[in-house]
């Protein structure tokens, strides 16, 4: 048989290559170390839109064309996560030395499934740092995840999987009771997509009341358990939030867990960025308990502001972990020696078989900071959170719609009619973003529309809350003008 | 209140951080560029394994200790998946370029959640060119993913929610009868963890027998589906593979789809790399019927050579796509105009709220080399299959296991005793990628041990078969003698 042509994805030229790669580093450093001079957010213009509705490339333009494509196209129009006033939805900030990992991992471009070789190791030690951290065993279980919606997925599928052995092989129509899941109406989507996603469907959520500082009300979590078990159904796991994405609140995770212990049901915390509380001695009073649950998720690229995307699960009992997500195939059998081999495999352990090297950047990140500065930096957070609220709360225009326990302050303009608060609020809010001043984000918070700033960006100095002040208030008073 | 202390991520100086990433960039692509001189993989040592298990980083030891850190006990070991020789499982290679991208993204490091930013525009145009690409109607729906184990639990939740509205609400338990899905028992063991997670449970899964040629027997599925209707089960969904992860056998897509019409059944294809194989006129036949599928998941970082992480799935029907993932929520209030506006909500369509920007190495990639090119790529890993097959054949010492349709050769050294053949060749695989010769993998076809070289690497050149096929023979001389 005659020997196949050989082409390959390497450049024609190295040496081409590594300049083009020196001119692109600069231009991002560049274009990052000014992000502040930029608006914190603009409209993607209708031509730019319109040139992503093109044909499939049949022949490659070359690597310096896609460059200036991105340039034109994709860089202008960010949304915005990376600027100092950027405080919409919990989202992070990213940073320098984190994209340089990123590179490196891309580069090296291992799939970390687990097996023999360095990355396995990396993701053991990293997961190793967050049990000590959150006050988990040693002999727990976790795996890193995209974010803290896998995360909780993982965490949700354990919790159903230890109901018993034969959901792995007969699934929830076989069950004798339909499950039941508790949360606080709180609670993040992704627990809901989760629920359902996991077969058990949304009514198997129960969601809690809240109690007037939006945390759960215990009472009412202790009557809808009795309840499903004389209807006969079967209470499986309650949900508790370390840091509501709403307002910040925290479940009172110490009571959550005794409730559990006394009802024999599986204690998941969803800590997508308040579990990161635990770090500081200052804060963890608020997320006590955590340590205590049979899992908990969080995300490392929102409170510890690493690039999107990564977040983690740790599950107290490692054999209930495997049962969810391990299985055997004979393209994956394993051998005594060689790259396959070890003790490690995170495909095990979540959804996931081939697997990105998310591990890196943590490991490489927490090495190169140290626990303390990230600790002192989300100390700062909710420092600025407490300093807008105060600011906020003395402003006569200004009023607060929730307590700020830990970053994240819920406030809207109130000099203007009563019936039209909510509408001018949200027009206040649309303006902020449009002409690039912040970007805070929308809420309805016991049926009132509130501007909410969560602040998980270590770019954010105290003086751009006061430009958010000032300007929210300008603003407010050319809307209510307007109506 | 007093003004917090302001503290950064941000470098210190951005000036000995840009040298600092010059010198990164320069090694990075230094290691690259001599990657065929290095052993296709080696152990990691044990004081390497060792410098793991430190405690957690209290105070920072700074960006270029780490990168020392790096140097020493991550870079040497590995996997080795971008190593010309490397042909284990189904792995890609990655590329220079897809690096660069890489860091674009983790720069730009915007939450791909959706939203008007330009990442949504750059999602929904590389969903349109696979639409194109795969024969499916510009209507349909679609989401990029991790990878194909992702994108399958995607289709297969839509295929679950396709069976009724009440799914969603009332869960599996609650559905008047079991739902059956199947599928080959050659199929990735993917498809079974997502049927587990989705609540099905792993006996909902009928695996159907195989022809000879690792085909999934037709008449055996009628059976199954007949079977399971007598017997009051519902039949829900069938999963073809484009390429199946043993030997690369593609099931008659064709007949399935006219199976599926006929019995009302969702047709579901793993193709995860077997799916691209439609890029080429060549080999489109053996894919043929997938452009009728009601989803498919592919990857991207397979027999693309994408970095990883990352895969799609196309779902024909976007209101059952949107049924399983889509949530309404309080924080998550649409405004009419801002960052959060427009119609681009990926979060409705898969796990993740929270999601990196894949979308942009998707884009540049495609963009940067062509269709064309990535075409001619994976003709020619097709081509360098067939060669290794027709040398085996020819060998007098070797055999093959399986017919070559693909990319996947499955062979083995048969000149031992008939009852040592399965040990001999574990140990010869073993000793092959211990020495850093090259890194097949193993597997188990018709109850015999076979050493399975899956070729979805662009730096393969057809010498390095011969390389393999001389060290393989020569090793199993070796092990043969020594028993």
């Amino acid at each position: 048989m005659s020997r196949p042509l050989q082409e390959t994805l390497d450049p024609p030229s190295w040496e081409e290559f590594r300049t083009h790669s020196h001119r692109v580093l600069d231009e991002l450093l560049e274009w990052l170390r000014t992000v502040r001079d930029r608006p914190a957010w603009q409209a993607v213009p209708a031509d730019v839109r319109q040139a992503f509705q093109s044909p499939v490339p049949e022949q490659g333009e070359g690597i310096a064309a896609v460059w200036d494509d991105f340039r034109r196209l994709v860089l202008p129009y960010p949304w915005g996560n990376i600027h100092p006033r950027f405080w919409g939805w919990v989202v992070g900030t990213g940073s320098p030395s984190g994209a340089l990992a990123e590179l490196a991992a891309a580069v090296y471009n291992v799939n970390a499934w687990g097996g023999h070789q360095a990355s396995a190791w990396v993701e053991a030690q990293v997961l190793d740092w967050f049990k000590a951290l959150l006050g988990f065993p040693e002999t727990a279980s976790g795996v890193l995840a995209t974010g803290g919606s896998v995360a909780n997925l993982i965490g949700l599928a354990a919790a159903r999987d230890a109901v018993g052995d034969t959901i792995a092989a007969d699934g929830l129509h076989g069950q004798p009771a339909a499950l039941a899941f508790y949360t606080s109406s709180e609670t993040h989507n992704s627990v809901e997509k989760s629920i359902r996603l996991l077969g058990v469907g949304s009514r198997g959520l129960r969601q809690i009341p809240v109690v007037p500082d939006f945390r759960m009300d215990l009472a009412e979590l202790e009557r809808a358990i009795a309840e499903d078990r004389s209807a006969g159904r079967r209470p499986c796991c309650v949900i508790g939030n370390a840091g509501t994405v709403n307002t910040g609140a925290c479940d009172d995770l110490q009571a959550l867990a005794d409730l559990c212990a006394r009802e024999k049901l599986w204690l998941h915390v969803d800590g997508a960025f308040g579990a990161l509380a635990a770090l500081s001695e200052r804060l963890r009073p608020l997320v006590q308990g955590l340590e205590r649950a049979d899992s908990v998720a969080f995300d490392l690229h929102k409170w510890l502001y690493m690039p999107y995307d990564v977040g983690c699960v740790l599950v107290r009992d490692p054999e209930v972990h495997r049962r969810s997500f391990g299985t055997r195939a004979a393209y994956l059998a394993r051998l005594e020696r060689g790259a396959g081999a070890g003790e490690y495999d995170y495909s095990a352990l979540g959804p996931e078989l081939s697997r990105g090297f998310r591990a890196l950047k943590v490991w490489m990140l927490l090495k190169e900071h140290g626990i303390a500065k990230y600790t002192r930096l989300i100390e700062q957070n909710v420092a600025q959170a407490k300093y807008l609220a105060s600011v906020a709360h003395r402003h006569a225009e200004l009023e607060l719609l929730a307590p700020v326990p830990l970053n994240i302050v819920c406030l809207r303009y109130c000099k203007a009619p009563r019936g039209k608060l909510d509408d001018v609020n949200r027009e206040i809010l649309m303006r902020i973003q449009e002409r690039g001043i912040a970007v805070p984000s929308a809420t309805m918070l016991n049926g009132r529309f509130g501007i909410r700033v969560a602040i998980s960006n270590h770019r954010t100095q105290t003086s751009d809350l006061d430009v958010l002040v000032e300007r929210l208030v300008e603003i407010g008073r050319e809307v209510t003008n307007e109506r």
